[in-house]
């Protein structure tokens, strides 16, 4: 059990094992029923055993896919406090045909759970222009309905689809005196780019809180981790992070002016940090993290945008993977990130290897800075003489296994 | 020899044998001086034996190349005829030392030329943040001096990175009854993007042409065509396309209100195409040109942004290399280019084979849209419904090589 402190050393974060299942009142099951050729899971089922407040946030991408209309409906309608999902197909670029399947999987879901349909969230991942097999579906659902559990990882392992493993982070933190606990099962793995590429991410928690303060609670958190990941520059039609909470811990609601708000909402960032940096390091093919961590720029979202675009770069991603420190194609991607800066203050980093200040090369051992890019995380750090902002961003390196994964993807 | 015609059938432009020497008046020499480990050539003259009338474009990269602020002014300050260039050194992210040697490289060419310095554009394309080895650039520039002749191949060959070939495209048009010759020569490679990623691209004529109307063909042509084109997404501090007319063939000043002005900007446009394709189709570890056309768009800055888009996707070029018609892919590259548009009025065909539209799949023999990617030339056509505009945007598949070659550039 970790102890996380922040800034002010006044919050206590505690992480502990498990995922959307850790907090009070949720269950889950996870299914294999044949969508996937694999054999492996690929149907799985997310419960609250009472109403939740529940709020989501869904891909940029001009296409979306159906699931996420049936959800945004559910979400916006009511307060969803369950979610089917599967993988192996996104259920997208599927016309009329595609909607009324989404549809039909929220209905069998419900009935599966004895709720409403209006109550189910739905979604799907996988491959593009395919329709579902309905029939699969329909009995993976119905079978799932039965192995509901607090064991959240056979759905954690559902969701996913060229992920290598799965994605589950909890904490605990205390809130208005009562310790409340914080979730997440997340899938990655392709197309993961800033703005919610290819990405499902599922957050639980038992505490009590007002509807407007979890949805603030959710896009804040969103943009600091979940839009500050990339594996491949590209995003997917089907992605959302749905945050819902059921109160089994009771207390009063929490709002955004509560003196535990912080807590709350840094207990939140730490679950999705931590599932947003699982996601980067199990980008397709990696076989590293790489985290850019961009200092003193002039504010967050020039900070944000720096340190994507050179977590982004396919030429940084290479010399990465290759454990070859050159730090000019950092710059470089810096300089095309459509932010205006003096590369002449600039300071780059490879871990803890100064190799550029001052518009000049700093002399420094090769080999250390190579070394630096050998490590299973990769730091790179920027710092600026901008101004005072700071943003981190993660990625991965760019390796054969990714085109081998992409170049074949469907067969 | 071929003839184009183009629209109206009223211009006939004529492919000829050779480069930036195909013009009268231009010569070239191109010679190895150890800037490249590997022995290969690394550095070019390019000389008009007259006076010319230059223009130039530059990479909007905020990192840029001491050679580009060199070169900026020689463009501006006077009229450049002639270009010293070197491979294997971008000297670029190298301060106040590497501003002093771009200089010196100018003023060593026209020493060796017998010009002013100022009459000198300088060029240099690599690995960043090493200083130029002096020493060998001043020897190689003596030499190569003494080697101009009408033969642009070491010249094409000495500007080359990690291209595995060299790209030259000359045409013939008349203007004003006289015909004279566009050439042109150029490298790419990696870190191709729109916006000039690592190109460098030497266009001459031996037309005579006023100074605002060339400099208003080459921004023109630049943006349909070296800005159409992406390797890898990055862009380079180094890149820089330079037009330089020398009058050899006489004639009155071509305006941009000149009856055969049509004629000149479409010779222009059609070398710069085919060397920006040459680019494409050479790209780091590419074993396909991608050819993407985007019709019915609202405007050509949207058709643009989408096509670029597409062949920019990291996914798509994996598929292509996988010969893998993921249709769904160009459909999503699309959907995150920033321009907004109705999914469902858009049509896809990979070759000659409709993969979607009105919303949905449209049934197709796979084999077939799987064949159309296992061509040379790759083409993939969007249609849409928003507008009359089109445009096109050229790539490459994306391969292990590519991997391989950018995890080890520098050793």
């Amino acid at each position: 059990m970790l102890s996380t402190m922040n800034k002010d050393s006044t919050i206590s974060i505690n992480s502990i094992v498990g995922g959307a299942t850790a907090a009070s009142g949720f269950v889950a099951a996870g299914v294999a029923c044949g969508v996937r050729n694999s054999g492996s899971r690929d149907l799985g089922l997310l419960f609250s055993d009472r109403p939740c407040v529940t709020t989501a946030v869904f891909t940029r991408n001009i296409v979306k896919g159906a699931p996420l209309l049936v959800t945004k409906e559910a979400v916006e309608g009511g307060d969803a406090r369950a979610v089917v999902v599967n993988s192996g197909n996104a259920n997208a670029a599927t016309g009329k045909r595609g909607l009324s399947d989404a549809r039909e999987m929220q209905a069998l879901a419900a009935e599966a759970l004895g709720i409403g349909a209006g109550e189910v969230a739905v979604a799907s991942t996988g491959v593009i222009g395919v329709y579902l097999p309905m029939d699969r579906i329909s009995e993976g659902i119905e079978r799932a309905g039965g192995k509901l559990g607090a064991d959240g990882a056979p759905f954690a392992d559902a969701i996913l689809t060229t992920d290598t493993r799965t994605k589950e982070v909890a904490v605990r933190v205390e809130i208005g005196g009562r310790v409340v606990t914080i979730g997440g099962t997340a899938k990655g793995s392709g197309m993961i780019h800033p703005n919610m590429g290819t990405m499902l991410a599922f957050l639980t928690t038992d505490a009590n809180v007002e509807r407007e303060c979890l949805q603030e609670t959710l896009s804040s958190v969103t943009e600091r981790t979940f839009n500050r990941v990339t594996v491949d520059g590209d995003t997917s039609p089907s992605d959302m992070a749905i945050l819902m909470a059921n109160c089994a811990a009771g207390g009063e609601p929490l709002t955004l002016d509560h003196p535990d708000y912080p807590a709350f909402a840094e207990a939140v960032e730490t679950v999705a940090r931590g599932l947003a940096k699982e996601i980067a390091r199990d980008g397709e093919g990696a076989t590293r993290l790489v985290e850019v961590v961009v200092e003193g720029a002039k504010d967050e979202p020039s900070a944000a945008a720096l340190a994507k675009s050179v977590v982004g770069s396919s030429l940084v991603k290479a010399a990465v993977f290759g454990e070859d420190a050159n730090w000019g194609r950092v710059l470089v991607a810096m300089g095309y990130a459509g932010v205006t800066f003096d590369p002449d203050e600039v300071e780059l980093f490879f871990g803890p290897v100064k190799v550029f200040s001052g518009g000049e090369p700093v002399p420094h051992e090769e080999a250390e800075a190579n070394a630096a890019l050998a490590r299973g995380e990769v730091g790179i750090t920027v710092r600026m003489g901008e101004g005072d902002a700071s943003a981190t961003a993660w990625g991965c390196d760019l390796t054969y296994e990714y085109v081998e994964i992409n170049g074949s993807y469907r067969t």
